[in-house]
């Protein structure tokens, strides 16, 4: 069986990717370690680097995963600092900001990028949806609780995995990861 | 016609570039600039570092080139620290180094990496020679008048850029990266 590591400070990132990876017959294995991020304009210029800079350390086939939500209103805010505007304004602050704006739509987006000795290639999954009201379910991270997909009434954070996973910007991007990388001689 | 920007502060290499892009019909853009290099094992870690670093300045699609002479006899010093080398001890202490040794294998290797927003890809040439007894010739640069690839009578340095094209490593990377290119969607 083949053998992939996600090096990732973020189990539930890990908990969604596993369920997929072990549909197509992958292992996953989760390195729980955080990873350098540099500031970027994009999230496969920051999610390239954090890829090199993590293969500097464990030299071996690896991916990473760089995610976003980007809300139309606010100029796709808060973009790839998802993770340090979760830490300080939160899921408050975001309601607070379209607080009033009709305009409510958003969307996730994924790279996962996958490095070893030789090459860095970066894999793009994308979700449109919009921006709840309030926040509503137990589920999920980050801004779970406020997104909802297109095509369902629920957040992803009153969905289980499997069912987040239909919908979701990572589980697109992980599954254009897994159809290269079972073909691909590491 | 399609171009590439090559980044590098050594202007022997984009001179051999040069000659075997056009010939390929692609445009090669000197960008005469200093790259940042991590120290590594080997030269598709470096080159991949470098490669992405150098993108987050110029954000453009881009190539660099590493490369290092690996003399078997010193366990393949100086390896990718070939400039450093070269500033420090030189010519003169490698020659120093394998005085008295018979074994003068060595190889040259380039490895040329491209960078675009998506991917990076690594392209590695190799060319098998020996040690000279001692510097021979003008041209090239580096190590080039200590190397003489088999096939050959002469050092580098005292081959034509045409002619050194014909064996060397840089010249088999850089084909390589340039067949790729000719199909890749930029």
């Amino acid at each position: 069986m083949k053998t992939i590591k996600l090096i990732t400070g973020n189990k539930g990132k890990y908990l969604e990717m596993k369920d997929i990876a072990n549909k197509s017959g992958i292992e996953l294995e989760w390195v729980n370690c955080p990873k350098v991020e540099v500031q970027g304009d994009n999230l496969e210029e920051i999610s390239m680097h954090s890829a090199i800079d993590s293969f500097l350390s464990f030299r071996t086939p690896l991916i990473v995963d760089d995610s976003g939500l980007f809300i139309n209103a606010l100029n796709d805010f808060p973009g790839p600092y998802t993770k340090f505007v979760k830490k300080t304004i939160g899921i408050e602050g975001i309601l607070k900001l379209i607080n009033g704006i009709k305009e409510r739509s958003a969307r996730f987006m994924t790279v996962i990028t996958f490095v070893d000795g030789k090459n860095i290639i970066t894999f793009r999954g994308e979700v449109n949806g919009e921006i709840s009201l309030s926040p509503r379910g137990e589920m999920g991270f980050g801004f779970d609780p406020i997104f909802i997909p297109n095509g369902s009434d629920k957040t992803f954070a009153e969905m289980s995995i499997e069912e987040k996973n239909l919908y979701s910007h990572r589980a697109k991007a992980f599954q254009k990861f897994l159809d290269f990388f079972l073909t691909y001689n590491v």
